[in-house]
């Protein structure tokens, strides 16, 4: 069998009782073009989200130049648009979209339980109703696997089912079983070489249902794992507790993916907790409705405070939005409605999403990140900014 | 008194009967910055419009690199949001919106006649009621002037009375004389040392109006002079040939303008009667609405033909957009809603605009104009793109 992933730990840091945390580590994926044979990815990384085939208003060019590796691709929206086998006749979603990295696809189960109008699940798989034009369709965990061969991704996640927030100790159980069960049905379905599968646990938020579903899954022939589950309505300190928790419950020695996450705090606590990689709509749409991310805090760019600053967005950033134009720019884009506001917007906080990881790597390595963390969040929360 | 505009006929090409018709020149205005002292424009040449401080959905670099000059600042938008007062305070519109090429600003006149509510004109100005707020304002051909001169444009054009079409030879009698006056209170209000000034004339589609309306203005000390009041309802067929009426009635060795102008086809009539600058909003705001321009005629992104095509959008052109995705990827974005459909079809629609210049330059400079109109018109009518 030809190798899928390759990943190596390059320094991990030990808590206090020993147990290992925050750790820098390699990830290469196999490259599809024949031209490179590995795409390598440094952890803890970020991945912007690409959902509909685009990373929303940016090019893949600029999505490139910001340092990003990996983007994702959503399942469900490339199956109803334009449709994963248009995609795969097309020559693949990497061709299709112009991307020369990486690519993770969910497994489309998530959106369709939270986007979909009328889902219904079963045993077998999960009908729901398209929120394009209400057609009706249904998954199941073996075409979410042809889906995303056909899609062509790197990392192929396992078609699991995520329990709300709230939901019962029994609800999150019969979720568990499904899940080990839909996971062991999709590692049956072949994927295309360069393919690598990941396996999702649930639990909710009980420590003991998270023990025992995580052993369901690292037990099954995964190439990385993720916690599911999380970031769905529970508040964040809930979260954070409960990925710091569920991180070690992973192997060491795979790729450890928090789904969904989030805001720059919580990338720091999972981070913390020994997660690799994250993904989260958060930069990109927040960009697109006024929420700016900056070393010293989170701004909203309509707000009339910067109606006649001439100064950058965020001084200490090096992105092409802060290089060219001003605060008071932004602000007039944004109000005005224009295009290129979304762009601008999207540009910057999608940069200081990767600085911020580049940073943690950088201290991870340097074993000073307790330290960092706490100079982030003195500057992050010292509300500074407007002065 | 300062020398505020170069312009500089290299080439014309003359008609049947000797009159003097397509003209390639170099117009040269006046750098704001202390850097440079002249900006060099290679006309004929077509100015993006960036109405509110931006050109709809791109970077002022990615306008720079289709190789464009000078683009167009809306007076009437600037002064209502956010204010030219502030864009003065800010440094002027060319820092405002980071762009180090040149910039016309018009007066104002047209938008407040045909975006605003309950627009009541007398000889003293315009009052007028916001198109954003509804709240009530008045423009005087001072005032525009005044307004021009805090934006900072190379290009000021004078405050004129665009009457409506269809409209009674009084009716445009009468703008005319406003015009006329309105001019000449424009040129008492004293503009900064690099501010370059257009006289516009009117006339509507009577010949003779025309004639005179052309004589009072071109007799008053402008810089250069633009064609008002076509493009404004009338078939492309009066508009081609009231241009090509009104072309010679401008001075030889001044800087001719044909305003809100316009289609492909319209564009090379245009520098067929010897007009040297346009703009339109045609190119950004059809890229926004599903319309491309190739060089086999326009085409409907949005239609099912492009599902599958893998082929570039315009497979002679050589921007972004044509050299790294296929039609079926932008059809999908358009259909998508994605905000890098608007991107990347501007970024095609105003390449296809600037080549279509510089091939039409190059065929006057080498003296077969006609001949490369005719294959332009051959294969832009053609209709063979579909295959």
């Amino acid at each position: 069998m030809t190798e899928r992933l390759r990943f190596q730990v390059e320094k991990f840091l030990t808590g206090p009782n020993g147990t290992k945390r925050a750790r820098a580590a390699r990830l290469e994926l196999r490259a599809t073009s024949p031209d490179v044979q590995w795409l390598p990815i440094e952890t803890p990384a970020f991945m912007p989200v690409g959902t509909s085939g685009s990373v929303k208003a940016l090019t893949t060019d600029e999505v490139s130049s910001l340092g990003a590796k990996i983007i994702l691709g959503n399942t469900y929206h490339l199956y109803l648009r334009p449709g994963h086998e248009r995609i795969e006749k097309l020559g693949g979603l990497h061709r299709f979209m112009n991307w020369k990295g990486a690519i993770l696809t969910d497994s489309g189960g998530f959106q369709v339980f939270s986007l979909s109008n009328l889902n219904k699940v079963d045993d077998q798989g999960v009908t729901f109703q398209s929120h394009i034009d209400g057609s009706t369709h249904r998954f199941t965990p073996e075409l979410s696997m042809e889906i995303q061969r056909s899609l062509g991704s790197q990392m192929v996640m396992a078609f699991d089912e995520c329990p709300p927030y709230p939901a019962t100790r029994e609800q999150v159980s019969r979720a568990m079983k499904r899940t080990r069960d839909w996971a062991e049905r999709g590692l049956r379905v072949e994927l295309k070489p360069h393919q690598a599968r990941f396996g999702i646990f649930q639990g909710g938020l009980y420590e003991d249902l998270r023990v025992e579903s995580a052993q369901q899954i690292t037990e099954l022939p995964f190439d990385g794992f993720a916690i599911g589950g999380l970031s769905i309505g529970e508040s964040p300190d809930m979260m954070q507790k409960m990925a710091a928790y569920s991180a070690p419950l992973l192997p060491f020695d795979k790729p450890r993916y928090l789904m969904g996450v989030g805001r720059p705090e919580d990338l720091v606590e999972g981070v913390r907790a020994g997660i690799d990689i994250f993904d989260c709509v958060m930069p990109t749409r927040n960009a697109r409705n006024k929420q700016l991310f900056t070393s010293f805090g989170k701004i909203n760019i309509k707000n009339t405070t910067y109606s006649d600053d001439t100064k950058p967005l965020d001084p200490n950033c090096q992105c092409e939005t802060c290089k060219n134009y001003s605060r008071a720019y932004l602000r007039h884009l944004f109000i005005s409605g224009e295009v290129l506001s979304a762009r601008l917007n999207t540009l910057h906080n999608l940069s200081f999403y990767a600085e911020l990881m580049r940073q943690m790597r950088r201290a991870i390595l340097e074993n000073r990140f307790d330290d960092w963390a706490k100079s982030f969040y003195t500057q992050y929360h010292a509300k500074s900014f407007e002065k």
